[in-house]
C-alpha cells in the first residue's frame, strides 16, 4: 500500500530529533521550520515529519496554529492515517480494556498513551462518548466514529466538545449525537459493585470519572460497617462504592444539586436509599459545620476539584489542599481513614502529599499513610508524559 | 496510672523542636545533649525528651551509640511504655489489617509506621516472625512476645535476627524460636489465590514478601490465558499469582535453587505443576539467551533486588534497572505487557521511571505506563517518612 503523499515539515536546524525518536509525543512550535508553505497546512493535516537532515521521524498532525504544533501519530512512515489505522489503534486500545474489565464501562481511549493524540473516549455500554480535543480529529470526526462503532460494536456515539484544549486548537464547543439515538436521561453505570447514574449530555466531563475506580475500590475495602463521609461528590462515586461494600452510613456532600440527584438515584436503584444522605453546600463551610456539630465518620473522602490546575497556580493550590486536609481531619474518628486526592496536573505526588500531612499535623492529627492511587490503567500515560499523571489519592490512617 | 520516672534526655538549644512536635519520628545524635549522664543510658532506655526550654515532647527510645539517638515512642508522657502499652499499639495495627485481609497473613506490624519503631512483625496464619530491629524491642522481647500473642491468638513467635538495621543498633544476628514451635519445612502461604511455600527459618527476609501482594494482584489481572516469564521470581511471587488467575504457562527465573525448589512446591500444591517451569541462572545472562532463543511472553515481570540501597550506589543501581528495562522488553510480544519493580529507598519514583523507560526506549519499544503500584496497606509509610517508600512497580504496554 502506497501512502497518500504526505506534506512535509521540518525541524529546525538547531533541534536534537533525538527526544522524539525516543518516544516524545509533541513538537513545539519553535522547533518547526515555518514558511509560507507550512503555515497555510490546515488545522489537522497529516504530515511527514522529518529531523533538519530531512531523515524521516514519522507522521504527526499538524496545527500550525497551537502552541503543540505537530502531534506524532504513527513512526512507520509507510502507512496510511486513515479508516483501517483508526481500527488498528482502536483495537489495541480496546484489547487491554477487554482484558481488565469486566463490564463494557471504561475509558477506551486515554489520547497519546492509547496513541491516538488528543482524543479521548468513554464508554458505557453501548454507548461512547468521543472529545475530540485535537484538530486532526475533528477532521476526520467520521472515520473515527466508523472506527469505533466497529471495534466495539456500540450503537450510539456521542460528541462531547466541553474540553478546554478544543479552544488551544481553534475548536468549537458544540456537542452533538454522532450516531445512534442519545440516552434519554441518565444511564446506570455498574462499577465496583455500585450503579452510578451518568448524564452523558448535560454532565461534568463525559458524565461519569472512570479515572477513580481503584480509588473508590480500596475506600470500599476500608468501609465495611462504617460511616462514610464523601466530600465533593459528585454524583457519589466514593460513597456509593462504600454502601456497596457494606458501609452503615454514608453522606455525600457537593456544590451541584444536579450532582446530588444523581447520586440519591444511584442508591436508590441499589436499594441502599435509606443509609445514604446528601448535602448541597460550600465544602469547606459544610466541613466546619460538621466540625461544630461534633460529627465524626470512620472513613473521610475528599475529591475536591483541580485546585492547582496550572504551575502559576501552584502555591496556591497547594495552600487549599492543605487547607481541605485541615477541615477534614477532625471530622475522623480515632483510628479511621481519610483519604485525600488531587486531580491537579500541577501539583506532583511529593508537593501534594507534603500539603496533605502538613494540614493533618496543623489539625492536632497524626498518622501513617496507607496507600497511594492513581487513575485506574484505562488511564494509561504516556512513557514519556508520565510525569503529568494528574490523579493521586492518598489514603491516611489517623 | 503514674509512670515511672524516665531520664530526661534534651534537645540541643540551636535544635528547633517543630519538626519533632509536627511528628518526625527520629531525633539525630547530633540534636542532642550529651553528657556523662546521657551517654551512660543503656541502649534502648525507654527517656523523656524535651526542647531546649524544657518542654516535654514526648516518650523515647533512646540508644546512644546509634546515629538515630531517640524514636518517638509515644507523644503522650503521661503513660507507661510497658506491656499494656504494646498491646494497645499492636491492637491498633491488628484492626486494620483484619479489615484489609480475609485472611491470617498480612505484615502486621510496619514499624515506625506502626508506632512502633524499628520493629517488623509479620504474620503467617498461627506464626508470627518478629524482627526487633531497635534496641528498645530487644530489650522489651519477652512483653512483645506476649502482646502479639495476646492480640493475634498466635502460638509460634520467631525472631529473625538477619535484619542489616540490627548491626548499627549494635545488636546481634542470632535467631530464635521465642515461642512454641518452630515449623518443620516450609509453610503454605495463600495469597491472591496462589500457595507460596515459606521457609520462615532459612530464608530472605522472612520468607515471603507480602509487600509486593498488590502488584503481585495487578500482573495476575493481565495474565489470563498468558505466557508469563517472572525475572528474579524468589519463590514464585509473581508467577504463582498469575498461573492462579488462568496463565497458559508462566517460567521463574532465579538464582536461587531453594527459592526455585519453593516456587516448584507452590506450583503443586496448587495442581499447576505442569504448567510451571524454572531456570536457575544470573538474570542478566538468562535475559539475554532468552532474547538469543527468540523466546516472546505476554507478560514480563523483572523484580530484581535493591540495586540502589544508598544515595551513594543511585547512580549505578539507575543504570542497572536501565539495563534490566533494556534487556527485559525484546521478550514482550507486541501488545503485551512489562512490569519492572524496585524496591530502591535511593531510587524514587520519578528517577527509576525515566531508567525504566529509557531501558524500553534503548531496546527500539514504546509504550504506555498502564499502572503505578506501590506496597500494600499492611506496608503503611510514616506520613512524615513518606518520600522512604522503598517499592515501586510500572507496569508499560509495549
Amino acid at each position: 500500500m502506497t501512502p497518500p503523499p504526505y506534506p512535509v515539515i521540518r525541524l529546525r536546524p538547531n533541534v536534537e530529533p533525538r527526544a522524539i525518536r525516543h518516544g516524545a509525543p509533541w513538537v513545539f512550535d519553535n522547533e518547526i521550520v515555518t514558511d509560507r508553505r507550512t503555515k497555510a497546512l490546515s488545522a489537522g493535516t497529516i504530515a511527514l515529519l522529518e529531523d533538519a537532515d530531512r531523515a524521516p521521524l514519522g507522521l504527526v498532525a499538524v496545527n500550525m496554529a497551537s502552541k503543540i504544533m505537530a502531534r506524532m501519530m504513527e513512526r512507520d512512515v509507510s502507512v496510511a492515517i486513515d479508516r483501517a489505522w483508526l481500527v488498528a489503534r482502536l483495537t489495541r486500545a480496546y484489547e487491554m480494556r477487554a482484558r481488565m474489565h469486566d463490564a463494557p464501562y471504561y475509558r477506551l481511549v486515554h489520547a497519546e498513551a492509547d496513541g491516538l493524540p488528543g482524543v479521548v473516549i468513554d464508554r458505557f455500554d453501548d454507548i461512547a462518548v468521543i472529545q475530540p480535543n485535537a484538530a486532526w480529529a475533528e477532521a476526520m470526526l467520521d472515520d473515527l466514529v466508523a472506527a469505533v462503532q466497529e471495534v466495539t460494536g456500540v450503537g450510539t456515539v456521542l460528541k462531547n466538545a466541553g474540553g478546554r484544549a478544543r479552544g488551544l486548537e481553534g475548536l468549537d464547543d458544540q456537542s452533538a449525537v454522532l450516531a445512534g439515538v442519545a440516552p434519554e436521561g441518565p444511564v446506570p453505570v455498574p462499577m465496583n459493585g455500585a450503579i452510578y447514574m451518568a448524564d452523558l449530555l448535560g454532565g461534568q466531563k463525559t458524565g461519569l470519572f472512570y479515572d477513580q475506580r481503584p480509588n473508590h475500590a480500596f475506600a470500599a475495602r476500608l468501609a465495611k460497617g462504617a460511616r462514610v463521609l464523601d466530600m465533593f461528590s459528585h454524583v457519589g462515586g466514593f460513597s456509593l462504592a462504600a454502601l456497596a461494600a457494606g458501609a452503615e452510613y454514608a453522606l455525600a456532600v457537593d456544590g451541584s444539586d444536579p450532582a446530588l440527584g444523581l447520586a440519591t438515584q444511584g442508591a436508590a436503584r441499589m436499594g441502599l436509599a435509606e443509609r445514604f444522605e446528601t448535602r448541597r453546600g460550600d465544602a469547606f463551610d459544610v466541613m466546619e459545620a460538621l466540625a461544630a456539630e461534633g460529627a465524626q465518620f470512620d472513613v473521610v473522602i475528599c475529591d475536591p476539584p483541580a485546585f492547582a490546575p496550572s504551575k502559576q497556580a501552584m502555591e496556591k493550590g497547594l495552600r487549599a489542599y492543605e487547607r481541605v486536609a485541615r477541615l477534614a481531619a477532625p471530622l475522623v474518628a480515632p483510628g479511621g481513614y481519610l483519604a485525600l486526592c488531587s486531580c491537579s496536573h500541577a501539583a506532583d505526588l511529593s508537593k501534594f502529599r507534603a500539603a496533605c500531612t502538613r494540614g493533618i499535623g496543623r489539625a492536632g492529627r497524626v498518622g501513617p499513610l496507607i496507600h497511594t492511587g492513581f487513575a485506574g490503567p484505562d488511564h494509561p500515560l504516556h512513557a514519556n508524559l508520565a510525569e503529568s499523571g494528574y490523579l493521586k489519592a492518598l489514603f491516611y490512617r489517623l
